[in-house]
């Protein structure tokens, strides 16, 4: 069993693929995907996109993970969330992958078990739980992964 | 000049695509796009980015038009016509196409001359200015030509 599994943004996409093996997980890969503020929305949703999609032709992934996405005080950053979320669900809707959605209380309760643990909890728990080629450098790296722990927790 | 202008939807997406022949608006295909409330939502949006980027293909427009998404009272629905919208992005900037969004008030008043005008006022505008082949069946596919008589409007 493997996932992608993307926390999305258009600054910063944190993308990470897991396995399961023998009941145990296991990391392959992980990154931030960064666009630069001065480039126009569309290029980076498009370089955002195309980078997912690449990510799926390589690992070949069973399913794709994705952070259920609230509303916040920012509607205008929310709404480009989700345009960039339409465009990663497309690549996967395309690859004919399923896709799972998680809320932010399901992915702490399945990576720290519970609901209210902070970051720093999580990525401690990360790290007794996977053993890295390469630390994840940004946090939204590590959000990808704690998607995809949660992910793999889900299905059995 | 060429326009494909979009009506995002993904029960039902209007797309017109209009010609500008000297200083004279002309209507070269418009649809109504729609998918099975019973399919599962990201189905539904690769149905409706699958059909914008093969009418990119078919009749290669210069620019894009969208209108402009507002939040409404139901946000669920909002967030989901944003992920069609970035779908539809990502389907125009790979094909290299500039896109151009308009706001409600905009739609109006270069369709019937004010802001205020209502959908019947729409309409009967564009049948003053356009000729069609085939009528249009559905307010979805009026709202997406007058989408592209905007855009022709603003673009010289």
């Amino acid at each position: 069993m493997r996932v992608l599994a993307i926390d999305p943004g258009f600054g910063r996409c944190g993308v990470a693929v897991l396995d399961k093996r023998n009941g145990k997980e296991a990391w392959v890969y992980s990154d931030c995907i960064e666009t630069l503020a001065s480039s126009p929305f569309e290029e980076r949703l498009s370089t955002v996109a195309d980078e997912c999609a690449r990510l799926i032709e390589k690992f070949k992934p069973d399913a794709l993970a994705m952070e259920r996405l609230f509303f916040t005080s920012n509607q205008k950053t929310a709404m480009q969330v989700a345009e960039v979320r339409g465009a990663i669900l497309h690549a996967a809707s395309s690859a004919g992958i399923p896709i799972s959605e998680y809320t932010p209380g399901q992915i702490k309760s399945a990576t720290a078990g519970h609901g209210k643990a902070d970051k720093k909890q999580i990525i401690q728990m990360i790290h007794l739980l996977l053993a890295f080629d390469k630390r994840p450098k940004h946090d939204d790296e590590y959000d990808a992964i704690a998607v995809g722990i949660t992910h793999l927790a889900h299905v059995r």
